[in-house]
């Protein structure tokens, strides 16, 4: 993996990462494909959006199709045909959110499976050798993801502490592995902490010190309050090296994404797009509109006209789809529906990256930020 | 509307009809797109696939959007933006299904709408007004659909005439309503009169002598033995007039379409490949294919590897998808299964059309026929 840190502005970056299945350019929106498919598109369509990677979740794949069946493929690429970069989590977010479900130890979590119930281990080691199989392009480290209360009562700054100290001490055990298997890839770190600064600094220190190729700030999105979260997200990654990419994980909202990228953050991943878009809720660049609602239903109109997703503006045929189609289709519960939610929401997170790294790139990143959100308080 | 016969073998044609918004080769399997959608599939997917004429449902597209709306698009090709023809049902065939709930006149058919309760009546003029609104290139006559049986008793020849007298004084009544309304499309007559062939010879000579420019053979699949629709199949198209479309409503499996090209068949549709690939149920050259068994779990192979389409083949980049894949995506309930199915299954009767065209232009249909149907019990 290659890493060039190509501009900087105030804490935002432009750069370029170069990994095993291709060129990475950021800041980048990274679709989530859970189960080996982004919901609701085909690689090909993905394509055409231009996603430049995509993520797989370690868990939902070792449960199904399993690694039997993915190694037949080489990796998750061949099983999925993506042949551009894929990141891979590490599970560690997944057991953790099974709650009652799952027994955390020093050694590991045991937890039964939510497919078939069968009493399960997922270890540091072997996370990374679920994703020495996946052969994905980025793999994360295990780690336990510090919650932000449990039943109303915050957790302490002490429990924060121990979880984060567990996590650094898996991130060790994670990189033995992942050289002992000789895995071609680029491991990444995460840093947790909790909502303590402090911690979050400890964390940094001792995975900067194990000189990884990478870092992702982790344990944010996880349920704290807005403020607390962008308090975190203005506090940790430009704190990371420079010279590595920094991936912010789970987040966020358009608003977020831009807010990341001023923290210095040149990576995101999010199920928001998708998810919402099966909802009938569209983000655009003038504001959020829910295609349910009663006043589009006579709407000639696309989407956002200024887009240039195949929903808004079609093919060269025909022009893209008007708000009173897709609001028929929406009541209709017809698929073409999420379908079309699907390309257009991608499209649109990826697309303000891409307006990100153009913005950066020709220097007029400050006055994008101001016309973003002039743009995306005036409505639809 | 144009229709010149460019070549005949048996009964079997080579045709090309021309309509208001373009060409379409025959024979051809139409794609049903019940609410201005084909479920599943883009338009650009269907134009991809070679897609030249679908179908929408006059009586779903009556209920929801409404009228007001598509009138806002000047038609459904607008609504819906497919630019390419598009035949209209009469809504005869749906109001028919609802049984109980509807009651059939010599004016027309009282019912109550399934969608909201508004007690609705539906009229041969209704029926044309609607499809004049939609604007489609082929308009259906509205005709009341014969029975096979009501429970359990077979319909008698005296109430199969009735109801076949019934639906020549209706198409009387679409033809005066549609010159009334100056429609410029082409409107199609039905030939009914059940699984009786002497009322389905008086049935088609009346419709014959009003000159319309295409004529439907309906009233089957309707719940009849296989024999019996096969033996109407074989009895009534090739005595219609051979100058003229002939389009045999709602049928059928791939045996049926090549068995229906044989009895001097133009044109077909039938909901079968989107519906079935809903349920991981592949048509292919070579045999059906159900992707949900165990067997294909670990089966690197794509359905069909002669097939051509996107779900088979992939694009240039990463080649097609596998049945390992494909069934793992019909487990986890995965929207991307049933989009890959219906592409597949669309391609594949599209595709076996193409075929008896280039057979039929080739002179060779009979080793075409001889060669499908050892193909299909091959199996895959």
């Amino acid at each position: 993996m290659k890493f060039e840190l190509l501009k900087t502005t105030g804490h935002a970056r432009r750069g370029r990462l170069t990994l095993n299945h291709g060129c990475v350019e950021t800041p980048i929106f990274m679709p989530v494909g859970t189960y080996g498919t982004v919901k609701g598109v085909t690689p090909q369509s993905l394509e055409d959006m231009g996603a430049q990677i995509i993520l797989g979740n370690t868990f939902h794949l070792w449960m199904r199709p399993g690694l039997e069946v993915i190694g037949l493929f080489k990796g998750l690429h061949g099983f999925e045909k993506w042949s551009k970069p894929i990141l891979t989590d590490s599970g560690g977010f997944q057991v953790w959110s099974l709650g009652a479900m799952r027994k955390i130890s020093e050694e590991g979590v045991k937890f039964s499976s939510p497919v078939n119930g069968d009493k399960l281990f997922l270890t540091p080691e072997i996370s990374i050798q679920i994703q020495t199989t996946l052969n994905s392009d980025i793999v994360m480290q295990f780690d336990e993801c510090t919650p932000y209360e449990i039943n109303g009562v915050l957790t302490s700054e002490k429990d924060a502490r121990s979880s984060m100290e567990l996590s650094l001490r898996w991130a060790k055990r994670c990189r033995e592995e992942f050289s002992r298997l000789e895995n071609p890839n680029a491991l990444f770190g995460i840093v947790q902490g909790g909502m303590f600064e402090n911690l979050r600094e400890e964390s940094l220190s001792a995975l900067v010190e194990m000189d990884l190729p990478g870092y992702a700030v982790g344990g944010v999105s996880v349920g704290e309050p807005k403020d607390e979260m962008l308090r975190i997200m203005a506090h940790t990654p430009h704190r990371l090296p420079p010279n590595k990419p920094r991936y912010l994980m789970g987040v966020g909202t358009p608003e977020d994404l831009v807010a990341g990228v001023q923290s210095g953050v040149d990576m995101f991943d999010c199920v928001m797009p998708t998810r919402n878009a099966r909802n009938g809720h569209y983000f655009t660049r003038f504001g959020d509109l829910k295609i349910r609602n009663a006043r589009y239903k006579a709407d000639l109109l696309p989407i956002d006209p200024t887009c240039s997703c195949y929903t808004c503006a079609g093919t060269t045929h025909a022009g893209g789809f008007s708000r009173a189609y897709l609001h028929h289709l929406d009541r209709c519960g017809e698929m073409l529906g999420p379908m079309l939610a699907s390309i257009h929401n991608l499209h649109y997170f990826l697309n303000l990256t891409k307006e990100m790294r153009e913005a950066l790139d020709a220097d007029n990143f400050c006055a994008f930020t101001t016309q973003f959100h002039a743009n995306r308080s005036r409505g639809i």
